[in-house]
């Protein structure tokens, strides 16, 4: 029995080793993306480098691993999600997604721009308080919230509490009677493509406006607008307009049950990056057994922030002009859109260990740190080696001794040696929230404004990993 | 285009939802595991207890939710790897896998019990020793070892270290000259079946035999044995006897090269659980799509420790009889099989949302805290209703806002309401640490003992998650 299942592994090994050179053919090597899409240069002796700062030194400063968020790119995607248009007459009122990257720094830099703040739990609601955000720059999301921080919410007069789901509405309902004020809220509803279970009510059938029907119902409530949140990476037009516009239609039939018009209308995020998107599982089963290199995002055929925007508001501008209603106050909730590519993760090469045909290159980062590049496109740049042709074949995995710890099963580097500083880029999004300490410390956080590198966050001590022990 | 997706989207739901009861008949419902397996008791008016504590009062002096350790538990698993089986003259030297469930009060109680460490960090090399574990109880193991930690475990002596790679083999080498002494190390050998990838080198082609004899030519190392560790989930005799096997075949031949016979055999861990076992993709599909019960573990036919035991020195002292040697110390290193049933983490309803057929049941632990369940079975109980029909289709959630964070989809428990407490059992393995604090603090952990609670970490706060940051 064992020898037959060997001899099964063996045989499969070599059909696979045999159907590899034929599937690449079919694919050819895909080209990575740019480094200049994140304003990387090369430095003939210094490596890459970010605003005249060599990445490899960073590491040598602040140590390895290292996440490196870059403040002008921040300030930027802020700028942009806030600009007006052209042919709207007002912008949107933005509220970043405090969960996809809850570092205070970088919230910080977004709330600097007149970013809100859009929390998801007690904990992130206290944060944002914590921040200097105003209430009326504050919105709370999320199905799990606690009675207190409903309490603290509905005292401090925040500016929407979007209740996930209908049951959700006497809760509220209760704390604000309790409070004896009127809490502002919205309730979520789900278009028809998107995310649903334990998220919202649907549109279809009727059951988001009987839940609003029985808002209405509760003097304690303000129904102040709706919340939709699609979920899910929106990358293109048809995507966008066929959401958007699904939206408006609801919000039409809820006007006619209002007694007075939507003040808001909450788009929630979901726009996707251009150089970042979900890999389907059939992509990375090729990479892992075949050694096929995972697509390339088309970046240059992304939604920009910009035609976002302009596709999203020309849509509501021209749905009130056409009922010639004003059009209510426009909320977005974006998260990755908005610091995703403002953050990368350096990591260095502990070991390389050579297998058959590929070189395993052992890092300080893995799934403990960067678990989203199993499942999403993430460009890899070797920072000490960038000159070199991508020519080797490696496998990437972390250092938690786990087969589940593989970031890549087949990517081509230049061939890579101890000591070598790589850079997994877009790591701004749900990097940092799904951490682990998993064996290994987690990292300092360090931010470069100006090419001057500050730390944000120390990285992790041994002594801190068992400081909410008992005494040993 | 929207509206046929949407009417797709629409379809196919209908013709889920019809082909549900045929496919529940032809699974009927699965019966749950006893509580008696982990000594729970039913109490008329206190629900759930454990040593005479109702678990849902730890729930309300300790906060939800909250991991509950037993000690009795641990102690008697740790007695029972150290037995002696009948007929074997001696037992096995047993070091338990740190990286399984890294709690200090856990490790602490293990260790007075004679059980050593296995470490694959160098936080957990520091660790071990900040615990007072001596250098001969002590195994570095892992892909993962820095150059400092190697010079640490080289300097004390410990009792072996493994190489995970052969090219880890001149890197101890040059650490060991360097301080000039002699390492002693095992070499890391994959079987025909398990884990490979970053791990080992194959027995199979001889890569093995020539990794010792490279070994071998190096005087600074002391090769003490081999290292075997097979990965997955062992759970049955021929599983754990073909391994077995391949592991003492390999050995006979690595005597032939050896200048004197082998003094340990490390066939390192991945003994499975009774209670708790991997589920395949198309078991978590098919309770997705059509709320089929998982499978419940056959827990009857699983192996138990004393069984692993006989069946692994039987083998070993047979081929040693057979060669008229005597017979190398024997090591293990096992994780799940140590602690896994000895913890188990209560979690609360927050909140219940009604969707088509099922109960969505909003916990305050999702995956991230409880990561395991979604490709695991984990026994369930309602703490509060046991003595409650498993009536209700209930999908129970996390609170973290992804709809990633779905425990179970589809699971039959009492009609669950707001305040409910569940026990999510077998937390003791891979639970803690891939935990993170995504929006959420981590809970506290609390040990059983004699019926006494004690808490061994306490709860994250709101302060804690920030204070690494700068000064905001």
């Amino acid at each position: 029995m064992p020898g037959y299942r060997a001899l099964l592994s063996s045989s499969k090994g070599k059909v696979k080793a045999a159907l590899r050179p034929l599937l690449q053919a079919v694919q050819p090597a895909q080209l990575p993306l740019s480094p200049a899409l994140w304003d990387l240069e090369d430095d003939l002796t210094r490596g890459l480098t970010l605003e005249g700062t060599p990445l490899r030194e960073l590491v040598t400063r602040f140590g390895s691993p290292l996440h490196v968020v870059r403040a002008a790119r921040l300030r930027d995607n802020a700028r942009r999600f806030r600009s007006i248009p052209s042919g709207a007459t007002r912008g949107c009122e933005v509220f970043y997604s405090y969960k996809t990257n809850p570092i205070p720094g970088v919230l910080k830099t977004l709330h600097e721009q007149g970013i809100g703040a859009e929390v998801i739990s007690p904990y992130e609601l206290w944060l944002a308080k914590e921040l200097g955000v105003p209430a009326e720059l504050t919105i709370y999301n999320g199905p799990a919230k606690s009675d207190d921080s409903l309490r603290d919410a509905v005292e401090r007069g925040i500016q929407a509490i979007n209740c996930n789901h209908r049951e959700e509405l006497p809760r509220v309902a209760r704390i604000a009677r309790q409070l004896g004020v009127r809490a502002r809220v919205t309730l979520r509803v789900n278009t028809s493509v998107g995310w649903s279970g334990q998220f919202g009510t649907p549109i279809q059938g009727g059951r988001a406006l009987a839940a609003y029907r029985e808002a209405l119902t509760m003097p304690e409530l303000s129904v102040v607008g709706l919340h939709a949140h699609r979920g899910g990476q929106i990358r293109n037009e048809p995507e966008l307009l066929a959401f958007v516009s699904e939206v408006l239609a609801f919000a039409e039939q809820l006007e006619g049950i209002m007694p007075s018009p939507l003040e808001l209308l909450n788009f929630g995020g979901s726009l996707g990056l251009s150089t970042s998107e979900h890999l389907d599982d059939r992509a990375r089963r090729r990479n892992e057994l075949f050694h096929v290199d995972v697509p390339t995002p088309a970046a240059a055929e992304a939604l920009t922030i910009e035609r976002y925007l302009e596709l999203l508001l020309g849509a509501v501008d021209q749905h009130y002009r056409r009922l010639s209603k004003p059009r209510p106050r426009v909320f977005l909730e974006p998260g990755r859109a908005m610091t995703g590519n403002a953050q990368l993760l350096l990591t260095r090469v502990l070991s390389t260990k050579e297998n058959a045909g590929t070189t395993c290159a052992i890092l300080d980062a893995g799934i403990n740190l960067a678990e989203s590049v199993k499942s999403e496109y993430h460009q890899v740049f070797c920072v000490t080696r960038h000159r070199e042709a991508r020519s080797h074949l490696h496998t990437l995995v972390g250092p938690i001794c786990s087969p589940g710890d593989t970031l890549y099963p087949a990517l081509r580097l230049p061939p890579l040696a101890e000591g070598d500083c790589l850079a997994i880029m877009d790591a701004g999004a749900y990097f940092v929230p799904f951490s682990t300490s998993f064996s290994f410390p987690r990292p300092a956080i360090v931010m470069l404004d100006d090419g001057q590198a500050t730390l944000l966050r120390r990285r992790e001590t041994f002594e801190d990993l068992c400081s909410y022990d008992s005494p040993r």
